[in-house]
Parts: structure tokens; C-alpha cells; sequence
């Protein structure tokens, strides 16, 4: 994280212009800082020489190949696989922007890489696919795994997102892991965890309310309960997701067995009247009146970006806990505290997946990184926060060494 | 060139154990310089607070998404894409180890990769692929074009190279450049143009004789030919491809066309009797008296590695000029000296392609690089001559120009 940060694409000339704006270009910091991109690649040995050539390129190269070729674990040791993770996307879900394509999702990616380096030390490639055909970006991905040690989904839309996840992981022996489900539910867990212990309840007495039922909404929804939450119900744009709907989808048809037992049907509102805890991942507006209706010392999760479901200024009138996806207010579920340390841990024990296991033990590492700092303000750490990674990174490789997924 | 190099995947103790050996690892210092690889990827833009997060990451990145949906040329201007290349295989045709697989390959992609770094300033990215079906492979670098700004096909065995290659220009706005063949028939290109500078003849007095009819022979027997080349006869472990043989395949018919205006027929030493050139891409060994029967004069490019076909203690007592694939002899034939600045040049006017006329260019700029200093043990510049990158690089990207294929 101490690395020196030098642009090597920008010409002196060039990025004064650029600022000023070139013509056409938008006059705007983010353009600006996103001109020639936001990340290159590194030798990490020396090529000074006739000597160093004959070692990194050929001859020398030669032996470390055969050597690979007769055992192919040795693949980990002599090649940078397992330090390198695909960030993989179809452009069809980027941000809250939607179906943009593959190359308008590229500074996405490009974003997503340069966080996996500065805060888990994790090289990361972006590859932005030009086909949305589930089983082609299975089989595209298929091909380019002997080249990386694991693939971080991104930005995919629901519900193809789940079926390239569970094909990806039935036919490769290396991490898969899609940031916007998981991520997002081990940071949501972690700081849902503080917020209980803030109030002195288990996950156990608690019954929360999703808005969303996309990719977020649904892990978030299956991970929370796994880790032990009382009960939550999940609602999309038509309400809460129950058993009485005749217009679920497979995925929401999945959710009706395992959510929702207080057998709630109709609209979110209806659902918010006494939960513990509302989480959002869906957009739009809850009524200052729903908040209301929620039962006292309730935690808000409004994490929508840029505008949160719930104004932190309104939620705080009803709620002990507020938290948003924002890094203007307190609280923020920011999946960069999740997943460079679970990739890291992962890719550190040269685990083959990760398991529901290693991401519970990362949202509790992630929990206990607040330590004797709790407060209604500080349940979650700061993603500058420079004990996170190392800790989400142990718990992650010690917790794939007791499930019995690491290689090393 | 100058970049400071450091290994960040080496911890200071185990560096020294991996020296001394690991448990099985062959003490070898090719061994000790591979452990954790040879490439990392860096940040070219800080992130240090919340306010650099929010321009290179969220919200400050959506407008970018959203310029490159509306403008998708401003792909180029505002992520690597115009920076960088995919370095792909499916490992069939690895150095002289031949069908080593995707794994075994990597060492390999990754020595590439630094080599275009360190030499023409592109970044690249090693994908081996674990798939050897042409028409698969095409698919997934046609999957993957939205993340790259050139393919360079590596390592990938003959004829289904010629194939993948010929789709795959049909199918993409990039530059695709497979190095085997058009970066060794570049090179050779301009070493046999200063050796001929050197001997007072043209391209056109010459008859060549190439051993060796994969992907490298054919590329540079019809490169030779583009650029003037008198004539050439190439050779296969049966002998000359010539009319008479009914046991060609495709492409081997296509060189009957092409080469052999000699109509010769039968073995390489046959073809050789009077020959001004040999150009070795095959292996094997030619006899000192098949050397012996070439033209007075000639030019032995024994460029086989690590045994050129012909040993230049040989080769010296009958050639004017002597070159091999060695860098321990003078006159190295080397692909570093053309794929660097080819690419560095294509990308530079994000050419859509790269055509004969700037691999002709390419080629005509690196033999002038040796300018004053040619000698019959200089016929090509050093691996390591700072001039060589600079001068391809212009030339290319001025060639594109003139061929109407640079969007810039």
C-alpha cells in the first residue's frame, strides 16, 4: 500500500492539456485522472543484460517450462498464476449504469484491479467480454484459467450471474468468487454482527428486510441467514418475495423456501413494520413512514449509491445503526474491505474455492478489525483502515486450511 | 527501460531458501529468478484517500463509463486499452519443447510480457488457453478484444497458426501479430538486407534456402519474397516443397506458388548447390559439405537454438556473413528486436491492424539502425542497442499512416 504511484502513460505535455480538457472532453478531475488508463504492468526481474535475457527469456526459461510440464503444481511456484486474479465482466450490470458493454465497464475493472493491489497486494487483470451468452462467458472463462489463480465476477447481471457462478465453480479448481453477491455479503455480515453486539442482541433476534432481490440482495439474503439471523424477507419492485407469487423466478422460487418464514406477503412497507434491520441494495425510496414502522433500536442499511434508500439523516430519527454505501457518512459497506483480503488469503493457501466458511471468517475478521472502537458510528472499519486486508487475509487462508480446500 | 525493478512476490527469507533450493527444485538460477514469476501489475494513479477512491473508483468513475457507452473510440483515451497487449498460446509449439500445454507455456508468456515492457514500453498480459481447437481459440480472443489493444499470437503450432491468425484478422479492429512468424521474417529481413548492403547486392541477386517449413519458414520465405528476394526454396524433413511432391498440405501447396522459381526438387543439400542464402528455422543439422556447395559469398543464417543447424566455427570457413538465434555469437537474430516497437508503433496511431507495408517499414528501420557500424559481425543491432525500439516504433506508426489502417 506504500507503493510509489507513477504514471508512465502520461506525457508531461499531454496530461497538462488533458486537464485543461481536450476538445470534446468533459472538464472533470475523474476524467482527467482516468486518462490513459489507471494501471500497467511490471517486470519484477531485471532484463539489464545478455545474462538476464538468458535466464527470463531464453535459454533458461526452457528448463522452468520442462520442470512445469512434468509437474504442474510448479505452475504456483515459478509463475505469477497464483498472484493474479481475472476481474471477468459482460458490461451488462456496471455500477448503477446497467448494460453499458464491455468497453464503456473497462474503467470499472480497471478500478476493481488497482484496489485488489493497493489494499490486498493481489495482481488483477481486467477482461471484459464482448458476448452476454451465459455458457459462452463459462466456456471463454474455462479457457483462460490456466493463466490466473483465481476470477473475481463483476458486474454481471442477475440472473445469468448465478448460473456463470455455479458452472464456473463446478468446472475449475481455483477461487470463483462474484464481488457484487459475495463481497457485498460478507462487509453487509460484518457490520451487521457489530451492530448487534452494539445493542447487546445475537443475529438470532433479529428479522430483517432486503430491498432488492438482484444479485446483492439475494447473497446477502442466503449468507446472512447462514451465519444465523432470525429471519429476513426479501423484496423486489413488486413486493416481498412469498410464497403466494406466481411470477418468481428459479432464483426467487430458491428464496421462497429459505427466507421470508414469518410468511409475509405484500409490499416492502408491509414487511418493514417491526424488522430489526433494513438493507437495501435495490434503489429507490423507503418512506420516512416505513422507517417509522420498524421496531426500536432497528439498523438501517441503505446502501445504494449514489442515493441511498433512506436519507442517513432521516434513518438516524428511527434507527440505532444507520450504514450506507457512501463515503461521506459513517458506516460505509465498502465490498474493498472484503474482497483483496479474501483473494489474498485464498490465492496465499493456493485455495481451490472459497467456501461459505472463508467468507464467514472473513466478515467476522472483518467485524473484530473494530475491536474496543464500536460505536453506533464505527460498526464497520474505515476501507483505509490498514489492519483489514491483513486480517480478512489470515482468517480467510486459515479458515480455507480447516475446510480442507488449500493446496498449501 | 530505466524503471527501477523490484520483486514484490519474493519475502526476504524465502528468496534465500529458494536459492539454496526448495525441497525438489533443481538448483539453477533460471529456478531462483522464476520463484512468484516475473511480472506484477501497478497502480498508475494514487489511492491514498477517500477523495483519490472516489475518482478512480466510485462515483467518479461512472462518468467515464458513461462518455465511453456514448463515444466508444474514448475506450482508447481513458483505460489501458490502447496500452496494452494479450500475449496468447494454447502451448502447443513452446520454444523447442514443442506441445507442453497451457501451464508449462507461462513462463514463457510472461518472459514476452516484460520483454514488451522493458523494450517497447507496452504492457502485456500472458493468456494460455486450455483449449487447442482453432476455431475455439479464435472465439475466445475474439471474446476477450474488448479488454486489449493488440493480440500477439505466441507459441502456437503450425498450420492451425496460419488459421487462427487469418480469422482472427478477419474478425477484429486490433492489431493481431503472430511473432513466431512476422517477428522473425522482420528481423531476418533486415539482417539480410544489410548483408546484402555489405556485399554490394540487392535482394533481387539473391537466392535463398530456408529449412524448415512451419510457421517461421513460410512467414519469412514469403516476407522475403514481398521485399524483393530473388528467390527462395523451402525446405521440410522431406526435402524442397516443390511441384512434384503430392504429400503437401494447404499451405504447403500455397508455397509452391509462391517459392522455388528454380523448380527445384528433392533434398535441402540438393537446393543448396549454389545457394546465396541459408536461413535455418528448423533444427537439425546441414552437413559442412552442403555449406560448402552454396555461392561464393553467401550468408548463413543458422538461427535454430540452442544448436544452430549449421555451427558458425563452420559456417565461417565458406559465409561472408553468419547469424544464428544465439546471443553468444554476433549477428543474433532476435524477436525482441521487432515485436516491441511493432506493437509500440501500431498502438501509438491505434492501427487496426499491422500490414505488410509496416512490417516492410519495421524491418528497413531496424537494418539502418546499424547505419555506420555495418560489418560482416554486424549485420543487426544488439538485443540491448537503445536506438532500436524508438526507430521501429516511429517507423511503424508512420507506415500505418501512409497505409490508411491508424486511427490516429
Amino acid at each position: 500500500m506504500a507503493a510509489e504511484i507513477v504514471n508512465p502513460h502520461s506525457g508531461s505535455g499531454t496530461e497538462t492539456e488533458s486537464i485543461a480538457g481536450e476538445p470534446g472532453e468533459p472538464f472533470d478531475p475523474a476524467f482527467a485522472l482516468h486518462r490513459g488508463g489507471k494501471m500497467a504492468v511490471q517486470a519484477t526481474v531485471p532484463i539489464r543484460d545478455k545474462h538476464d535475457l538468458s535466464l527470463a527469456y531464453t535459454p533458461g526459461v526452457a528448463k522452468v517450462c520442462s520442470a512445469i510440464a512434468e509437474n504442474p503444481e510448479l505452475v504456483h511456484d515459478y509463475t505469477w498464476k497464483s498472484q493474479v486474479v481475472a476481474v471477468v465482466t459482460d458490461g451488462t450490470a456496471v455500477l448503477g449504469l446497467g448494460d453499458i458493454g464491455p468497453e464503456a465497464s473497462l474503467p470499472v475493472m480497471e478500478g476493481k484491479a488497482i484496489l485488489f493491489k493497493q489494499f490486498g497486494g493481489v495482481d488483477a487483470v481486467p477482461i471484459a467480454l464482448a458476448t452476454t451468452d451465459a455458457d459462452e462467458i463459462v466456456e471463454t472463462v474455462v479457457r483462460l484459467a490456466p493463466s490466473f489463480g483465481g476470477v473475481n465476477l463483476e458486474d454481471i447481471s442477475a440472473p445469468r450471474c448465478f448460473e456463470i457462478e455455479r458452472k464456473l465453480k463446478e468446472r475449475l479448481d481455483i477461487p470463483v468468487f462474484h464481488d457484487d453477491q459475495h463481497g457485498t455479503a460478507v462487509v453487509t455480515l460484518a457490520a451487521l454482527r457489530n451492530a448487534a453486539r452494539l445493542s447487546g442482541r445475537t443475529l438470532g433476534d433479529l428479522r430483517g428486510v432486503i430491498s432488492g432481490a438482484g444479485a446483492a440482495g439475494v447473497a446477502i439474503a442466503k449468507f446472512l441467514l447462514e451465519a444465523g439471523l432470525g429471519d429476513v424477507a426479501v423484496a423486489d419492485r413488486k413486493g416481498v418475495v412469498s410464497r403466494d407469487r406466481e411470477d418468481l423466478t428459479d432464483v426467487k422460487r430458491e428464496l421462497v423456501e429459505l427466507t421470508n418464514r414469518a410468511g409475509i406477503s405484500g409490499s416492502l412497507e408491509t414487511a418493514l413494520v417491526g424488522a430489526d434491520v433494513f438493507i437495501g441494495v435495490s434503489g429507490g425510496t423507503v418512506p420516512e413512514s416505513a422507517v417509522a414502522s420498524m421496531a426500536p433500536g432497528a439498523f438501517v442499511f441503505a446502501m445504494a449509491n449514489p442515493d441511498p434508500e433512506v436519507h442517513p439523516d432521516i434513518a438516524h430519527k428511527y434507527a440505532a445503526v444507520v450504514a450506507t454505501g457512501r463515503s461521506d457518512y459513517p458506516n460505509q459497506i465498502n465490498n474493498v474491505l472484503a474482497f483483496p483480503g479474501i483473494f489474498a488469503g485464498a490465492l496465499q493457501v493456493r485455495a481451490s474455492r472459497i467456501t461459505e466458511g472463508m467468507k464467514i471468517a472473513a466478515a467476522n475478521a472483518l467485524a473484530d478489525v473494530v475491536g474496543d472502537e464500536l460505536a453506533a458510528d464505527c460498526v464497520i472499519p474505515s476501507p483505509f483502515d490498514e489492519r483489514v486486508a491483513p486480517a480478512v487475509t489470515a482468517a480467510v487462508a486459515a479458515a480455507a486450511r480447516a475446510e480442507g480446500v488449500a493446496r498449501r
